[in-house]
């Protein structure tokens, strides 16, 4: 099995951590260890270090090798931009044409995401085997666990086997009824944009369903296959449309299946979603050790700074060298507002 | 005229920025100069410096002479450490007892109050002349804002003058239905621990209501006389109750005058307070020019850092090189309790 990891995110989202220079896969918010570290690490026993592709920005690529120095150079695959999910994944499968048998397997992973739960991820993979093996393009559903209106949805139909099922269509982000009215049905997953299938399956669904693209990585073959330079490929990527995978292969593929995982995901999406999943002491604080709380509750604080917090509840704060957030939870999804505004701003030492 | 200003608090309430080796007095909190220098510059055409002194702690005289360079070394009186107004004012009154003629005018101040406006202020010095030549001890009653119970009271009786009052009686910090019940009735002021006397009447008023204080600054002034040494008098100091003036004397005095004044008078003794008289934008926010505020509102902010504000109201943020406070502005007096716990824990660093 291959892995291919996407690690090209620029990550406004944990603004001021997260930084033009640093976006979230590179940092330690979800542990000691950094996203991608940790997406890395939950793959061992499974699939080798060789065999672990990371496809990441012409301005990342440092990163990756400093945080990942234990993968070859080669296996790092770099878009000379951000584009979207159907350009980088076919850009890397350009990469892998030559390099690895068109029968392999390869599971596509998010480098930014949380997974609790290693071994049922594990299995997951497993279980996927199958239906890739035959052909199908496999998804993995995640569990429902509230009418989120933040993530696309799968709709599973018939039973494939006893754990897999058909997909019947892919949903866009619904509103809150639509979203209560699926969690309602059961048979609705939130689409984890993780993907299982068999380099031939997919290569020949972009063949079939994005012939632009798949026209234009022939010619990328082609540069780096009799030209050997990087450079050139730039001018050929860049006329690939930025559309997501899920619109321009998943939702029009006949042979499509969607696994139901719920093994403690979360793409992490903001600061509160981080808060989320991280562990609180008793009055739902996460707080550094040197603190000195009262009747304040379910904050979420980080600075190396002591820190007093009194009579404040559901609050954001983060502090860095040059700046300091404070939000309330609910409303930390807004910081992207505030990078934008930043950006128009062209205040770059902020960003 | 002589003008004594108390500035020997330590000043809790405004941590993190202050500190033990920096009380509330020599903070730029309510201005760009220092509470002590403001003090000092609202006399500036009424007090010559010459005759204006500082009472202060042993571990502050350093800084005061550092904040008010132009004032006479001599002018600066050392208490040995903190004990409270009666001893602290008492001490005073030796230092000066060989220094200034016993018929002189004097006027006390604490170091660390806000007075917005200077005329008005001045304008009540020179009411309070004819009562206090006439040996009445003067005090400045603050027109009530609103039913506070933070503070004592005095009631005012008969009429003096046109503009000053007898004072009644002086009250404890009232309950909520008192201190509303001392509005309606309109002749409840709050006590600003300002006053204004001549040097022979509380002197003598020191030895009527005060005996045990007033030999003890016998002997105080007896060790400067004829051995001029500091160290001496904190053996003697320390025998001294730990009073404060309104109970010690001002209760018991006979002839007491109240001037009421309305010249835009805070003792600031919170971030709160503090937050109530400083200048906001038309959001209601105290907030340094580097910021970003999206749905904020009526928040004090006190960092050097680029800061932003997502969906937060009422808060108090304080940073400082080594530590972050966060309260909710009605909560912020209690960051005395942060600093009783840091005091009980010994931890000096924050201190």
């Amino acid at each position: 099995m291959i892995a291919l990891i996407m690690a090209g995110g620029t990550g406004t989202r944990f603004w001021p951590v997260s930084r033009k220079s640093k976006p979230k896969q590179f940092l330690k918010i979800a542990g000691d260890k950094s996203m991608i570290q940790l997406t890395v690490e939950r793959l061992q026993g499974a699939v080798e270090d060789k065999y672990i592709y990371i496809v990441t920005a012409q301005s990342q690529a440092a990163l990756v090798r400093e945080h990942l120095p234990q993968l070859p150079a080669e296996n790092i695959i770099i878009e000379p931009f951000g584009m979207n999910t159907a350009p980088c994944i076919g850009l890397s499968l350009a990469y892998l044409y030559d390099r690895i048998s068109h029968d392999e397997s390869i599971v596509v992973l998010p480098a930014d995401h949380v997974i609790r739960d290693t071994g049922q991820f594990l299995e997951s993979l497993k279980q996927a085997e199958q239906p890739a093996a035959e052909g199908y393009l496999v998804t993995f559903g995640i569990v429902p666990e509230y009418p989120a209106t933040g993530y696309g949805y799968i709709e599973a139909g018939k039973k494939y086997s006893d754990d897999t099922f058909h997909v019947k269509q892919f949903k866009e982000k619904p509103d809150i009824e639509t979203a209560t009215g699926f969690l309602k049905q059961g048979n609705f997953y939130w689409n984890s944009g993780m993907f299982y299938w068999k380099f031939d399956t997919i290569y020949k669904a972009f063949e079939e369903h994005m012939p632009q693209i798949s026209a234009l990585l022939e010619e990328i073959r082609f540069i780096w296959k009799h030209q050997n330079i990087q450079a050139g490929i730039a001018d050929v990527y860049v006329k690939m449309p930025r559309t997501p995978i899920d619109i321009g292969i998943m939702e029009k593929a006949e042979k499509r299946a969607v696994i139901p995982v719920d093994y403690g995901w979360s793409d992490v999406g903001s600061w509160k979603a981080l808060a989320d999943i991280s562990p609180t002491d008793e009055n739902g604080n996460f707080i550094g050790k040197k603190n000195l709380v009262i009747d304040a509750k379910n904050n979420y604080i980080k600075t190396d700074k002591f820190i007093s917090l009194i009579g404040v509840d559901n609050l954001v704060v983060i502090e860095t060298d040059d700046a300091i957030l404070i939000s309330s939870k609910e409303r930390s999804e807004d910081v992207k507002k505030v990078v934008d505004t930043l950006t128009a701003e062209k205040q770059d030492n902020l960003l």
